[in-house]
């Protein structure tokens, strides 16, 4: 087996599955200041904050239950046979500290957390936290220059305010992102967008702006395969962000989040759709909106955490 | 935006969707004597009675977790983009008050209340309570004509008797409603029918009278598609009563039910069967069978409120 | 019967318990605008607010679940006979409307509100919302006046800071409290406090103040009788306001909430507390801190309805 | 040990707990047929039932969960060591067959089944189905005797009439049995009653009657040892019907009922009132509105068999 | 009908489905020992053990929640209409006794007690139980002829130890019959395996022993139709063993289970996998698996007996 | 603030309770290789393993939800105000590896884990697991000389054998632990035993070697003051070890466990005989039979965590 022995994960055949202290995949945890962090190429980081939810809270403990769930995780992926573990030194970089009192230090603090990944060279694959979490990710890792985006989601969190002075909400990430330049949205495509609505408005920003929007109408007309062609072809070969909310997925299949839309993909097509990536230059990825109260049985968090490791392993390849 | 200022439900951009007492898809509660009453041109009512449940009782609960659910819609619907605040008239009216002591006193009041609709003209969309509420529905709504009839189940609910001595159960009531002349059996249709079976005996009542039933295996086969477009053909134009058993949804997908089948459509299904029905002459409707001691967590009605606002959309486009 | 028609809950015995839209108590809905607002003299108000909470966010929806479960409540509490639907115009004014993305615009509207329940003279019981929702509510109450306070409670919720900017958490209200002039420090009774803690600083703080603070080992050694008999004594016949953290019952009576702390006083114990404040005289009181997501089943709201029924008999008699 | 080995109970060091087809106990299943019948003395029953039920039903379900948790207990009395398997020859027979769609011809199935067992000489140890039950079952057994009666329970159940026509309900069965003469007033008692009321009709009843009620401050303030001295004084040496509602338990003991009342007694009185009846003369005994949907961990079901198990220790000495 | 009448189940139109001591689809109880023990050509047996669980365990409390949902199934299959009742003598015969605390004891245990169903006739249709189970029914069943084997399953249980020691655990059940020589390899096929993996050693094994394995992306491209024509052809007309471990199913549809892997066949796909060996010669068949801890909903119980129902059917056309 | 700056916990104000890998009490992980090892003078360790069960499994995943909870625990003790990490050198040494698939194995592994903890002079709190992990604990700690021992249970755990086999279960790890010389008998109390019993072997075997039982009626007469003055006389001041089996606690306030027996102490009492062994001399102690799968809501672990708390500070003062 290649890769670098301190960066491979526990392995359930010698030390069962239930037993040790939960990091995401069973990874050795590196933080800033452990003197292997200088070798880090992809960190897992948490990110335990939810202070943008609009409706249910709850997504600030879902880095503890992607934790638990990531130790059933093996090593090699059963379809591609990819073994990312071999490919990158991968590493539990613990959580970015939020300020749940006090938003605007939240967002400061997160966005300082990923700047210095991106000074020290380590993607990140970000286990959320809610959907505004992303808004600082990206201001982190963009930093001049404008990322791809691709959203797998049920909303398009392109809202402009909510209840006359929201404008940072988990509705609002990335209308914030457009007007800070973050994203090219010649290079930004959303898919799985469905659910009632107070409008079009976010249809016609997107519109306006040249932002594709793939609707679950026409997700489920196509197939998984025709739209993640067209995924790839217009994020290309430039440097991409992917953002995954789990309410992409039916309700049914991931009941643990806050504003659930009925009627999306199932478990085999979440997982299509991220494996489809494969080939793809991802900067940064994170899985989000996993909101343990609703669901403690950990069943969402279990395929969440399926979705990060097909995540990781496109990540790997690069 | 068009529409009666009065009757626009309360937006979750303003007060939040966890605020507020719960009306169904927070539209105003207006009973019979409220002054707007004469206004309302589709009523949604709640009917939360389980008298004729022969096994796991439950959806007396019903219409509270579904309104409490229902607060999550939104104004639009995101595939069609019908805004039926906009083209109706649409109001809470309250419950109608069953007699849990007493099968035969319920039959009575839950016809009482739905002939005053037929007389005001409002046309009704239901919550149930068990399917048993379907019939004195059709008796109040049907007088001297004989409706069109679209059922959404897992089961015919065309038995004639329970426990030797019952006439009147869940599993009854359309066999009650053909003996009673409240239904055209050439425009009815069953679909989705499925799960073992004590015998062929309705079906074969079924095939005597001509009532057309799609079994599950059949619509899996044909396809959602497919299979509705006979549906709206059997139906025709006439007056159409519609009546959509939670059941018929896989139990995955709604385990909040009494007496759920394996294998049924998936919640994308769900959604296409109802909104495939756009064009028909809905004259009332129903969602029946949900039952919240079986799911707590509200996904069921979470569901089953998305499939209400469905019909909805139906029927107000008439 | 006395008690004027109009503000009488609706029967059980009439229309079941499970049926009708959920109301406090089975009270009639009373907004601003109604034309009987003017009567009444004691409101039910819910506060869906948590902006403070800084662990395990959930009671912005308690408001819902407490109206549910309320619907269980009679006419007549069962050990003294009070009525106090006879002796008051109660009924339930809705909920106070927050801004779940902006904590101190959320204050100001919570602070309003009461304000103008105050100016109408109309007692306020209120179900929260996180503990604090309290701080809006003495501001909108107190108004020039230093209030008695009597709270149940497993905190103190006086520290003074979180996370180096939190100034305002559900750890902190009655800090910023008593630095506002809020509250008469000699008039001031805190009950049921226990947990494992950071330091002393707040029972420093309390004990510079003047602030009687009774912990749980004290409470079980003297029993509720003698514990109350001071209370009582400590707030004398001055106006009071009865702030009830549901956390002061032990978790295991009331799990549905964000902070529990084991140990606590057993549901029984629960209601003496309450109970035994008759004859106190109470401005205003509320019940704060449950939080449906850790407890679904709604025995953690039942819990705390009939805490909320017995605090309102008090009120009535005054 | 003594008894006669067929009717001794599986051991669970024999076969594991979890295994084999769960009767009462682990005790042989004997219905009426089966050769041994003739030699039980007391034979434990289901009663599948709740057509009675005002509010929450789910006791039809509760034979099968108190069968399947019974499966727990052993053989001898922790504290009194009684060892009832080895006095009596008890056995599972059965559940007696409801009619869900027809309350009277359940009344009467029921009446039909303990008549046979009286007859037969079979004392019955009964668990059900609602309280309404209790009704057919004292029909059975009194035959021309009027019984003492102990009711452990939160109400009275002595109501005269719900809903206009509801003179059969789980809140009535007593007020009929009265009327029937088939209880003594004066040798008939109730404990733990509370929670807030409608009126205090049925306690104008019991006191009209002669009817001795122990509500539940007078239980806690008198204590358990007082209050069963009292209880066993009212019903003497005469022959004894106990029946045991379960929500006489602090709802946090038995969140596993339709109609919970805050603050009662805990598990350890819960178990000490059914302990204190020794030497009582006990006729028959039934433990009821156990509901499975509201607790489905089955920890309701495990209290109530161990209070079962109690009580049949007390009828095995007779 | 046709059929023995002492081998019908009981009709849920005469006893309530909620109603009786729970048996295996309400069939009749026979042990060893009874007089038409010798009649019975089908055997449903439970085998309450999980002592090869290497994750995490439940599946002893199997049987006992599958006999409990058993209870609603019908006497008819819906889809083809086969009715195994009137085909073949049925009849629940107990569970195999296990001993938790000595694992090699369990097997001689179990082999022991399928060997004498062998030596009697009587084909077995076995409820689990953790996926060790199958080894020793193999042995019993085997006795020197090699058995086709169709395996539903998420993973292989092909590998060949854990933790240094274990060769005996529910992932190394089929590595060791193949050294037993029980199975013929090429008439062995697995369906279904997907998830992460340690390594490839179980599919290099497979490889190497001739035995076929059908993928996760493999099956979901080719559809159920064309794989399950792979799999008839594979094991011919030659005696076959079924086994259907229930984590084949997407977790969604039966969570309750130790090693769930996301992205499986849903629920219709996972009866049409079993219907589709009508004609095969199965010999004997198991459903394991099933964790109640881990569902205690009864819903993945519920799929579980819908899917013995359809194995049932297979083995009583033969 | 006294105590090495190494060995103290993250504090929730700031860094929130949610947030971080979860440790026990959020002390820092020290492997026996981590270069601070030799400085810890007490290690909580995790020991997740519950091959002794013989009925329902789950106290292998006890452990990580126990660390999951303790991040919840603040610094002090709010009774008696001791400051364990002021006073000793704390840190999680992580969990000790078991075999799943080798009971030998894994007593084998557990021992020599705790006998390297007693040569490197590293008192032990252990989270289980079962209650047999207790065994090898106190071979590894007591190595030639005979502990006292305090036993808070429901059971004896004294007993022999199960299945005719069965030496080692968690049913008797005290028997094997008295015959192994490990536990002076003088020194040794067992408090709170109740619940049905198969007999009196347990109790005779007790009183032969001179072993004090303080049954559950006794100790709830008597009260905790008594009881545990009685105790701490016993035990004296020679070395002792505590073992906590959850289920002395009452199951409904910790339900999740998997041999509940009603009846038992409350949370006070629980938490009180805990704090009552102040002044002991402490060489262990160990909070065994937390079974997460029967309490996912994390209840149970909460009160169990409070109760190592407990026990850590009695041990911190020696």
């Amino acid at each position: 087996m290649a890769g670098d022995p301190f960066f491979q994960p526990v392995s359930g055949l010698d030390l069962p599955r239930f037993a040790g202290v939960p990091t995401f995949m069973r990874l050795p945890y590196v933080d800033f200041d452990h003197p292997r962090f200088k070798d880090v190429t992809i960190g897992l980081v948490g990110a335990p904050w939810d202070g943008g939810t609009t409706n249910r809270p709850g997504p600030r403990h879902g880095p503890r239950q992607l934790r638990d769930l990531s130790t059933m995780i093996r090593a090699k992926n059963g379809v591609t046979w990819v073994a990312p573990f071999e490919l990158q030194n991968c590493a539990d970089l613990g959580d970015v500290s939020p300020n749940p009192a006090d938003l605007m230090d939240s967002l400061a603090r997160m966005e300082a957390f990923y700047d210095r990944l991106r000074v020290a060279g380590v993607r990140p694959l970000t286990g959320g936290g809610d959907h505004l979490c992303t808004l600082p990710i990206l201001r982190g890792l963009a930093k001049g220059r404008k990322l791809g985006l691709v959203q797998f989601d049920s909303h398009t969190d392109l809202n402009d305010c909510y209840f006359g002075t929201g404008k940072y909400t988990h509705g609002t990430p990335f209308r914030r992102a457009m007007e800070e330049g973050l994203i090219d949205p010649a290079r930004y495509v959303l898919v799985g967008i469905r659910g009632t609505a107070y409008g079009r408005d976010d249809w016609d920003y997107a519109a306006e702006q040249g932002i594709r929007i793939i609707g679950i109408e026409e997700f489920h007309k196509r197939g998984v395969d025709d739209v993640m062609a067209e995924v790839r072809e217009i994020i290309g070969g430039g440097e991409t962000y992917v953002t995954y909310d789990i309410d992409f997925v039916d309700p049914t299949f991931a009941p643990g989040t806050g504003t659930p839309e009925v009627g999306g993909p199932n478990s085999w097509q979440a997982l299509q759709v991220a494996r489809a990536l494969r080939g793809a230059n991802v900067v940064g990825a994170d899985l989000v909106e996993v909101s343990p109260p609703f669901d403690q049985t950990g069943n969402t968090a279990w395929l969440a955490v399926n979705l990060m490791f097909e995540m990781l392993c496109v990540m790997a390849e690069r």
